[in-house]
C-alpha cells in the first residue's frame, strides 16, 4: 500500500499513527475512537480509513432492512447470539432513525441488544441520524469498513427500509435480508418500493399474525413475476397493472441475476419464539456460499468500491470548494442578491461554479 | 434578471422557452412537464428553475412531518379543503417513502386526496423515492419552487419524519407542523429525534386514543425544558437524563429563537372527525404572521437560499467531475486496483481529486 499511499500524498499525525497501532492491536477503545473520528469527519479521517481498509474487506456482511416495527432488531439479536455461540466475533451497525417513533424500540430493542453487549466478542454501534443530513449513507458504510478492518468475522447492519435508506444497505452488505410483517402491506407495495431488487432473502416476521400466509404467497408470486416468466398472464390487482410493474422491475434490475442463479427464498420467522430463525441463518449462509462460488461477491465488492470512490470524490470536491474565502464571500453576496430578488440560487451557483472550474 | 442570466451564461432552447411560456400562462400540463424535467434532471432543468424562481418565493409554505401512520395525509387533505373553500389555490407535495408499508396509505390516503384532485384549484404531486438515492431532498425543494413559481397561494409539503427526511422539511417549508400520535412514543423520543428543533406547531392526532393527554403534557414539558428554564430540576426518566438532553438540545438549536418570540403550541386533532383542525389552521396562520412581522420569514428564506446554492454547486461539481473520460478511466482502473488489494477507495479518490483540482 505504501506506493498508493505516497502517490496520494497522505500524511499521518503521531496521534493518528498511535491510534492506528492500538486499533490494529485489537483494542476496542481504539475502534470506538476511530468511529467517532470518522463520524465527525475530524482531520485525517480519510487517511485513517485508507489505512484500515488497506487489507481489503474480509468480514461476512449481512444487512437487515424493513419497515419500522417489523422486528429487525430482534432478528439481528437472535442472529448475533447464534453466531457468537459458534465462536464468531460480531460487529453490529444499527441505523434506526425511526426508533424514536416505534413505541419503545429504542429502549426496548437496545436493551435486548444489551444482553449481548456485555459479551466482549460483540461490538454494537447504534447510529443516531440527528443532524446528519446527507451524510448518513456514507458514514454507515465507513463505520462498517472500520469494523471490518478491526477484524470482526461478521457484520450485521440494520437499517430502516424507507425510501432512500433501503438502497444504503446494498452498499454496506453482501447479503440483504428484507424483513416484513403482515401489517407491512401487500407484495405489490413491496414491489413498488423496489424491495424485490434488493432482497436476497425475504423474511415474514411475526408469522403467527393474520395475513402472513397470504403475504408469503404474494411475495413468492411477485418474485416469480420478476424472474420474467409468464409476465403476460398476470391480472390487474387493486387496479395496479402487475405485469407492467414486473416488466419495469425486470428492466431496472441491475446487475441482471436470473433466479436460476439465486432463488430468493421467502421464509417465516417469529423472533420472539425463535421459530424459523435457524432456517433464516441457513439461507444467509447459502447465499454467501453462492456469492463466493459464483463470483458475485467480487462483483458486489467492486460495485461498492466504485460507489465509494464517487461518494468520497463528491464529498471532497464540496469541501475543497467552500474552503476558499472568495467562494464563501460569493455565496454571502449571492444570498443577499437572491433575497432582493436580483438572482436565483441557480444563477448564483452557476457563477460560483464558473469561478471554481476556471 | 436578464443580467444575472447572461452573467451565468444560460441558454434556453426553443422547446424550453415554449414550455416556460405555457407555464407562465398557468397551463397545468406545463407545470407537470416542468416537474418531470426537474425530477429526471433533463438537459436545461437548472435554467428552467432559474427562470421560474426569478420572481422570488411568494407562496405560503406549510410542512407536515411525522412518523408513518400518524395521519399526516388526512390533516393535509383537511387543510387543503379548508383553504380551497376560502378561495386559495393549493399545491401539495407529498413525499411518502413509507407508504408502501403503511397498510394501504398509498391507496387509501391518495384516494382521499383524490376527492380534492378533481378540483382545478389544487395540484397534488406525490413523489416516489424509488431509485432516487441522494436526490430526494433537493428534488422536493425544487418541486416546491416550481409550484411556487406557478402561482399557488399556498404549498402543503408532507414528508415522513424519519431521520434525515425530517430536516428536509425545514428546507422546503416556512411553518413546520410535527404530527404525532400516542403510539409514536413519548416526548423523550421526540426530543432525541430532534423534533423539538424543527416543530413550529405540534399536533397530537388521533387524540381520542389512550395516552394522548400524557403525550401532550410531556411535549409541553419538553418544550418548556428546551426554553432553558429549570434545566436542573428535571428528574431522570426511563433512565435518561432529561436535563442533559435538554441542555444539549438548547445548545444545538439554531437559530436561537427564544419561546418569548414564538411559543410552540401543542394541539390535539382527530383528522377523521375534523376535531381540532380549525384550531390547527389558526395556529399555522398565527405562526406565519409571526414570521412575517418578526423578520423571521426573510431569515428562513435566506437560509434556504444558502443551502440551495450549496446543494446545486455540489451536484454540478460531481456532474462536471465525471464528464471527463480521463477521470472515468481512472475510476475503472482504481476499482481494479482496489479489487486486487493494491489500493483503497480513499487513495483512488485522492488521486482523482488531485487530477481534478490541478
Amino acid at each position: 500500500m505504501t506506493a498508493g499511499r505516497r502517490a496520494a500524498g497522505m500524511v499521518m499525525t503521531d496521534a493518528m499513527a498511535d491510534l492506528l497501532e492500538r486499533f490494529r492491536d485489537g483494542q476496542v477503545p481504539a475502534l470506538a475512537r476511530a468511529i467517532s473520528i470518522v463520524e465527525s469527519e475530524r482531520a485525517g479521517f480519510q487517511d485513517l480509513l485508507h489505512e484500515v481498509m488497506a487489507r481489503g474487506p474480509r468480514a461476512k456482511r449481512v444487512g437487515f432492512t424493513g419497515p419500522p416495527g417489523a422486528g429487525k432488531s430482534s432478528l439481528v439479536a437472535a442472529a448475533a447470539a447464534t453466531y457468537r455461540a459458534a465462536g464468531e466475533h460480531i460487529g453490529v451497525v444499527a441505523v434506526d432513525p425511526t426508533s424514536p417513533y416505534s413505541g419503545g424500540a429504542l429502549l426496548g430493542d437496545r436493551i435486548r441488544m444489551n444482553d449481548l453487549a456485555t459479551d466482549a466478542g460483540i461490538f454494537i454501534r447504534s447510529m443516531a441520524t440527528r443532524g446528519s443530513l446527507g451524510g448518513l449513507a456514507t458514514t454507515t458504510k465507513e463505520v462498517a469498513d472500520l469494523m471490518d478492518g478491526f477484524g470482526f468475522d461478521r457484520l450485521l447492519v440494520e437499517t430502516v427500509g424507507v425510501g432512500q435508506t433501503e438502497l444504503e444497505i446494498t452498499a454496506a452488505a453482501d447479503t440483504v435480508v428484507v424483513v416484513l410483517v403482515p401489517e407491512s402491506g401487500d407484495a405489490i407495495q413491496a414491489m413498488k418500493a423496489g424491495l424485490m431488487e434488493i432482497a436476497d432473502v425475504f423474511v415474514v416476521n411475526k408469522a403467527d399474525r393474520p395475513g402472513s400466509a397470504r403475504l408469503v404467497k404474494e411475495l413468492r408470486q411477485a418474485l416469480h413475476l420478476r424472474a420474467g416468466s409468464a409476465l403476460k398472464d398476470i391480472p390487474a390487482h387493486h387496479g395496479v397493472d402487475l405485469a407492467r410493474i414486473a416488466k419495469k422491475e425486470a428492466r431496472n434490475a441491475a446487475p441482471p441475476v436470473s433466479p436460476a442463479d439465486w432463488a430468493v427464498p421467502v421464509l417465516t420467522t417469529n423472533a420472539l419464539t425463535q421459530d424459523g430463525v435457524p432456517e433464516l441463518l441457513e439461507a444467509i449462509d447459502q447465499h454467501l456460499t453462492w456469492l463466493e462460488h459464483g463470483g458475485q461477491l467480487d462483483v458486489r465488492r467492486r460495485d461498492r468500491a466504485r460507489v465509494r470512490v464517487r461518494d468520497v470524490v463528491a464529498r471532497e470536491l464540496s469541501r475543497e470548494a467552500w474552503k476558499s474565502e472568495e467562494v464563501t464571500a460569493a455565496l454571502d453576496l449571492g444570498v443577499d442578491r437572491i433575497s432582493k430578488g436580483e438572482e436565483t440560487p441557480y444563477s448564483v451557483a452557476r457563477g460560483i461554479l464558473a469561478s471554481l472550474l476556471r
